[in-house]
């Protein structure tokens, strides 16, 4: 195959955009997330998020990474505030129909604002979670905080317990597995090449 | 939209095949990797792993999520022994060429063979990395510990730093993003749902 090889003395002489472009695309296309949050004040918050992994079935739990606290980080250090003070969060698949939106949600919102009113999304309140679901997301994940690790680079990985799903009927299998093609749910390459996904093969457990 | 949902109760009472299967799929599709390392008595080793994540751009930091090290967890284990014996793991995009072979690592193998004989894959080194990359995967990363975290649920995330890229040229952009659509690199749903990618959007930095 004909390839290209970056040492990380070449990744260093990359000017800067290029060198942050092709590290954030090294691991593939990730799955995108709205993470819905809401202040003790009343104000919800959403921001984008492509970090969300599975971390066990039981129980059941899920970790997002939250860049560094301490830098200027806007509704992403607004979200972690919310979700440090009422202990609830939720994870919303985006859609090519929430995209535009979805993204939007990245530019620089102040802190009494939410981003909701802002794009033009609609956030859905079911009783038990106290931070809002995004309407339209065909995958709506209610969390609750579990415990935080801040990693060596002070980003910091946030564990939640899955309190409740919300899954649109067309994307779930009878044996329930959850097809994010059925589903609709975009995967993100790098910072902002979206992608779809196609069903490939379901292969079974190797022996 | 015509949803089902699943409160906590709901989700426990599920039969536990299908509990796993809805769980495991609730992130949406992760990118695959072949996960290579060496032991010190020279035996190459080769996981499926579905948990890369990017951790930072400068330094370049990629996580990888392992299973619990108690459990007899075969490969994996081997796989984690080896990363803290030698200091050095790889990643390999997979793509349909590899995917059998690659699901095959999957099953269990002695710690002394090399999974590379054992389905049929194709070892690649190169200086100055001692785990060995896979031939054919069409995006190589070669890493060295940095730290780990083992979470709540006793899985351990490990952090490795980007050493060396090496990038299957129709996958790499003019601006040096990396297309997994043009690379050819495969997504999994759930435990063995594999998707491709369709490029369905690059979009700018919002303001």
């Amino acid at each position: 195959m004909d390839t290209v090889a970056f040492s990380d003395t070449d990744l260093a002489a990359l000017p800067k955009h290029d060198r942050i472009r092709l590290i954030n695309g090294l691991v593939g296309a990730r799955p995108v997330h709205l993470l819905g949050t809401r202040s003790g004040s009343g104000v919800d918050n959403l921001a984008l998020f492509n970090s969300a992994q599975h971390v066990g079935s039981s129980p059941a739990l899920i970790s997002v990474l939250f860049r560094p606290l301490e830098a200027d980080c806007g509704v992403v250090r607004d979200s972690h505030d919310n979700l440090m003070e009422t202990g609830s969060f939720t994870l919303n698949a985006v859609t090519p129909t929430l995209l535009e939106a979805a993204h939007r949600t990245a530019a620089k919102w102040p802190a009494d604002q939410s981003e909701f009113q802002g794009v033009g999304l609609v956030p859905e309140r079911v009783e038990g979670v106290v931070a809002p679901f995004v309407r339209g997301a065909p995958v709506q994940i209610g969390l609750d905080y579990v415990e935080q690790h801040r990693l060596c680079n002070a980003t910091v990985l946030v564990i939640g317990a899955v309190r409740l799903v919300r899954v649109v009927k067309r994307g779930l299998e009878s044996d329930h597995a959850l097809s994010p093609s059925k589903a609709g749910a975009l995967n993100v390459a790098g910072l902002d090449h979206y992608h779809r996904l196609v069903s490939h093969a379901r292969l079974g457990r190797p022996d």
